[in-house]
């Protein structure tokens, strides 16, 4: 039997490179050789856009077609809606009950959050994010979990969760572990990508778009001039010739150090992998935006396939935690 | 349309007299002029008895013949077993997006557990108690609730909860109103009867238990001799028979006062009374026991009709909450 990947995005806006070089690539890479799931998080969502709801259902279908045109094959993976896989929902019920307050506090992104609103203020559904997260995981019994570096700690709750269920009741559910991919620079030179601070390059960005972004990206402000030695350490664009020509790497780091290249160079060669790279994803796009009857049925028969799943590891649940009392 | 009511009790162990006074014997005379929904609550077992779920297993069909054996009518009561309704634990998880933590410290169930091993070792289920139990009576939309007096402020918590959810979404949920019974003192005289306490007479007792437990019972302890004036407030056994024999109550309370009756005439009195209104219970107990099977079937058939509404709020709430994808 195919080890099983599970991964997924909150709903909450369309994807970017970030994703593409933390969990994207290496859910492409995967799911040839593991049986793949990818779950479309609109649960997770409504963790912090509760009142915006109207925002998740319209980047549900935006989401998918991301997955579909970065090239998430729907015969090779299984795309599911979380909020259709109501085991979900009773898993987290019943993981609630054996984890302390304390242990959730020790979790970095309910630390952070406290440090904002404080506990009192806190909603208990985000209090409660490292065991809905656990519940995802566990209802499929994935083993590997393509994930952001941020998201270890969330990874390691899981499985002090899913071991704590197994010496409670019975050995029925698995210890996942993660798979964590590389982390992206944002456009403003802060140490990730990410959309909530508008320093991202989204997947479905034209050539254009991508050309202007990267004109107007943070690079080394010590670099007045061509021939000013800079540090390429401190510039995104650096981390983008990491990312997307790797083997141009240490040339762009030594012509950089060295003063031997412009940044507007610099940042055309950088457009340019980036360009590459998103080129057979815009013709995917294409090719699945003229199809969203076809989206919909992905979603609907994967999400029939995560439930038959879901239904079979809550049979053996009840059955373990002595709460299964008819045949 | 009739109303409907919802009640249940967690199963931790059989019913006693307390909930008789407090609930039971409201549910009994609510069921022909009310739609009447009994929970049999293993899911709110669990929050406090998560490592003993083999116990809730072994109470699930001794509350059931409780419930049968004080007069609830299976063919006008529907009896259903929570963790068989996905849907509360669907709806549990959406109300947590929306509930500070802050309101749930102010319940007091949750204050008086934070006084005892502090908030951070709170379980996170626990802390959610009230969470969860608005969803128990939201999702088949009771409008009537009979409880206990301590549960008070858990209804009102529901109803804060459900004006949240209608003001956020929709206004598809319904807000209860409570429907306060009595309290019954403990054998020991504390306030309330209760199985942790130890002070209980149960609703399966013989004649001979009941008469046991009343002739140990606390009185006033300053009565010795007969001819001594008692204080009946004080006393439990003045409290039975303001439950039991209510015609005589000032009767008692004036004899007892006036040192004209002893204790144990008058724990006689009470005694008869309890047995007398056992003697029934303990009949229909009889028949019911007989027919273990016939009350799985219920329980089956029961929990498919809370079911089938449950789907039903459910394509509402995620109508409601944008969140219904597919038609
Ligand atoms: S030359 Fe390239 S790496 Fe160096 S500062 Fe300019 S843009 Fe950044
Ligand atoms: S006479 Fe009755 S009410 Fe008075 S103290 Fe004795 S048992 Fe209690």
């Amino acid at each position: 039997m195919k080890e099983r990947v599970l991964t997924g995005d909150r709903i909450t806006g369309k994807l970017h490179l970030g994703h593409y070089v933390g969990s994207l690539k290496n859910r492409v890479e995967l799911q040839q050789r593991y049986e793949s799931f990818i779950m479309l998080a609109d649960v997770q969502a409504l963790t912090t856009h509760f009142d915006q709801p109207q925002l998740i259902k319209d980047n549900l279908r935006k989401v998918a077609l991301d997955y579909l045109a970065v090239g998430i094959d729907p015969d090779q993976s299984t795309l599911f809606v979380q909020s259709m896989i109501p085991e979900i929902a009773e898993l987290t019920v019943y993981f609630s009950m054996f984890v302390t307050v304390n242990s959730l506090r020790h979790n970095p992104t309910i630390k952070t959050e406290a440090k904002e609103r404080g506990y009192k203020e806190m909603y208990y559904g985000f209090l409660g994010y490292p065991v809905s997260q656990s519940a995802d995981i566990a209802f499929c019994k994935a083993t590997l979990i393509p994930v952001g570096e941020d998201q270890i700690p969330h990874i390691e709750q899981t499985r002090k969760i899913v071991r704590r269920f197994n010496d409670l009741y019975a050995p029925v559910l698995v210890e996942p572990r993660a798979l964590v991919g590389e982390r992206l620079e944002g456009l403003d030179g802060n140490s990730k990508m990410s959309k909530s601070m508008g320093n991202a390059i989204y997947l479905d960005s034209s050539p254009g778009e991508v050309e202007e972004k990267i004109k107007k990206a943070k690079t080394d402000p010590s670099r007045i001039h061509k021939h000013d030695p800079g540090h390429p350490d401190i510039c995104p664009i650096y981390g983008y010739h990491c990312a997307f020509r790797p083997e141009s790497k240490q040339d762009i780091y030594e012509q950089c150090s060295r003063g031997r290249i412009g940044c507007a160079d610099c940042k055309k060669l950088a457009t340019g992998a980036m360009n590459e790279l998103l080129e057979p994803i815009r013709e995917r796009r294409r090719q699945y935006e003229g199809q969203p009857k076809r989206i919909d049925e992905l979603l609907v028969s994967g999400t029939d396939k995560a439930r038959a799943i879901a239904k079979e590891t809550m049979l053996e649940v009840r059955e373990a935690m002595s709460i299964r009392y008819f045949d």
